[in-house]
């Protein structure tokens, strides 16, 4: 097997990012907006039921700015599982007054760079929480797709193993730095969607964000060869907190 | 004949990408909304009926994430015969409450590239076989457009023919090992769409897809001349599927 | 006079592309369908009578894919006149169940790249026939726009004449050799449009399309310098095959 | 202060292209119909009347193809006058049938590259007058911005100055050869619109939009210097042109 | 810490741009005009309160051209407060009447490399003011997000802390020469939107948007590094002006 094959893989994650149409919400009945949120708290919780029983997680989050008002980030075992959330969500009654904005189709990603020699990180039940974790309850939240670069002198695909690896250890450092302030999925999506990773990242304070992919940036892993897409940032939402957020 | 005309080429291609209006379909009649899938499942026998006569083929899958709902790729003799698939599904109740948000035209196509030399490909029965195939039922269905780069060093149209026979040659033998876990179809879509090439993939596993694409852009023939567009992925989809899906 | 002034225009071009919205169309009553039909038809007969009075010459294509339902290409002495047909069109009430999906706004064009020194290319009969042409009612049509790169060491405007001048007499040589099977109007559109030139290409078979352009992608005119836009490609209408689209 | 700092500027201008919704002018009662012309045309008449006060001036054309039905090119002494022109026009019954498609903000300006050392320009009437002209009433309109281009080599703004006056005369020589032909609105809009230019061309024959356009090409500001933005070409309108356009 | 994290972080920002749905806005009966207008002048004077108590701040300015009718500009401490305000302002009878065009989520910054070694920069009541500012009520503002550019040769991030801070010098000296006509909030973005920078700049005089923006263009750090977003430009609004608007 080539040198590029060096990733495990987890469950399949699809960001879901939507607009809420506030005259659409607003030109419901009473009756009618109470009915649109049993159904979305309904599935609030059997989201939670799932998460209870380690099948997938959910992160649910309102978006700061225009480009929407809040995302899903769900995590399942299948792309058919995905499929199915999206399908109930969108014969809600509560999806009727949403505009879909964004959205983004992953797996979540260890790449073995970091993996001991001689182990099967498969046995390591730290590596499979991380391919299968349930997802953090932080304040804030922070999601971009990403590429590695790859033109004239900046192709990352054209380094040796060797330099990719001694890439990704100064910037791993980095990432380390940032232990217990941040906490990351990674998502590759080559193949899936149309950057080559997802990246999510969870923080009780969102100057973090800015923290560490400023610092990143500086890291020639970054500044020769990283593409970034969309930046995505928010606030934890949960039952209550949409009741504040939708109410009239 | 210039070095350049070295394909064959087969069926004529379309990808076809729509999301479904919910709000739409939901403020149906229940009869309409029979009626509406009665129509969709005509179409679908149609479509199996053409295939049966080696007419043609038809895929049908539904697309995780909000590029889309579901697609069809349809493969036919002309082009006519694609706009008349076309026209007849947008006469349709179901196709009122569907958006169209993407198509490709395209025509199967093999590179000479792989063809022994002192043989007339079009007498070997397998080529014939993989212009004019039969789309797979696979689990899982992959589609993206892609060029082979023409920028300042890495300009892949003014490389020798035999730089280009051995990228090719690499690139071939990464497609290889991905026999029985990855059915491909390559359309060239040069002078008929955006891009050169578009590329749909078949797998039961969809972690192929990623693999794949992947391991293949190690390869110098993606790592310094591939430029890929969106990639969408989906889930195999029938009349049962659908009326699931459809289901209020 | 500069290197540069080296061409010849003949009529102004308008190639516009719409949608139809079907459901609107539906939403007809069979009366309004039959009067908007009328009218269509009404128009074609009046772009026949100016192209038979060689006034003028429009050609009427089906357009594969969801890019676009039909397009009409119109070939006029003046802006003004491509003013009026437009307005024409939009007052119709045909026009009310089409979308506009796009437009281009070129000039004949004839590059004296071709041209026999020592001689007026305008006293050439051929010439004016070529700048003031009679469209073909070939099978299928192709439309994309296309520049001349100006990037780094591949810039076109770079160039001297004579280097100019050597690679368009061998991308001419492919041009040629395509006699027979496919007819272009090549229409500048510098100052007019968003594109350096406008490519329509007709022919019986539509895959000299995909082969032709291949083949001139090796040449290092394109190969270098060639930028493209978006590919039309579509099937010839006339009143006949529209009534058969739009029958319900 | 520094070489940069080498221009003189006027009036503010805003270019302001609309398209008309055929469908909601058609389905206006005959009366609204007429309140909108009336609407329409007392709007003309203040423009007019501003112009000939010497307090502005604006020209009023139609666009060929689908970018825009028609174009308001306002200049006035205030960003706020520009404002007030927006927001009049927009409250009016004949704005609500037309839909907004692209607008331009800039200043009317004059590099002092052609300025004569030791002079002050604003003493010379010639230049008052070209920064607050009277917009000619030519048959024709071309509109574009454009940029100078900061990539690698070709990095405008990394000139000397001596070579950009270099440059800069060489491209007025071909302008000046255009004298009678077109004449030419240049405002600078960096800072105030996203490209660095703005520049709007008068001609009585639109071939000589082409003409200019493509001969400077060649030239070596515009062969490496020049990015340009979407073309905008029409017809010149007024009250009575604008009757015909609008009769239904 | 590494030499990247040099920077200060205050108010989180959030520019919101919105445009005007006239034909909606003169939909309304006198009565819902005055509604709307009553909940929009209630929001200016929360946030006035909210400025008074030095709690956040909030500028209020047209747009002219296309891109918007106005922009609010709202600091706040927290994201979480700016989602309430955009939720707030969206449950309003106004907000109905306006369709959002931009927004841009930001953090107010000073970058150190201005601040004199061996200080803490907290300990500067300036500084301070700086982070935390209450916004000019100057007669023009003019938005603009950007980057600092990493292609080729042209990678900030790749250039040593002295060469950076060398380019920086420069740039700030052209910054402090336009003290008294410009007021500027530089914000960072990293992490928080698609830019690394959102740049508000203030003035009485709109033309010094176009001086200082030009000017810094020759310089390095903007001519070799810069890349700009969309300009937007606009006039002071208050409640006076928004009913001059506002009125029918």
């Amino acid at each position: 097997m080539s040198e590029a094959m060096q990733t495990l893989e987890g469950w399949y994650v699809l960001n879901d990012f939507r607009a809420i149409d506030w005259t659409a919400w607003k030109s419901l009945s009473k009756q009618e907006r109470g009915r649109a949120e049993d159904e979305l708290y309904s599935l609030l919780a059997q989201y939670q039921a799932t998460e209870d029983q380690r099948e997938g997680s959910t992160a649910f989050y309102s978006i700061v700015g225009q480009k929407a008002d809040f995302m899903f980030m769900h995590l399942r075992e299948t792309l058919e599982e995905l499929n199915e959330l999206e399908t109930a969500f969108n014969k809600t009654l509560f999806a009727q007054v949403t505009i879909p904005t964004f959205s983004y189709v992953s797996v979540v990603e260890l790449g073995s760079y970091m993996a001991k020699p001689g182990t099967d990180p498969m046995e390591d039940p730290d590596i499979v929480a991380r391919l299968k974790p349930t997802l953090p309850k932080a304040r804030h939240v922070c999601f971009y797709p990403m590429n590695k670069r790859r033109e004239g002198n900046d192709n990352w695909y054209m380094l040796s193993v060797d330099e990719r690896r001694g890439f990704m250890r100064a910037h791993g450092m980095i990432g380390r730095s940032y232990a217990g302030k941040i906490k990351q999925i990674i998502a590759g999506s080559i193949g899936l969607d149309d950057w080559e990773w997802g990246v999510t990242l969870f923080a009780e304070d969102a100057l973090q964000f800015k923290k560490i992919v400023h610092e990143m940036r500086f890291d020639e892993t970054s500044a020769r060869f990283g593409e970034f897409g969309e930046f995505y940032v928010g606030n934890l939402l949960n039952r209550d907190k949409m009741e504040t957020m939708l109410k009239l």
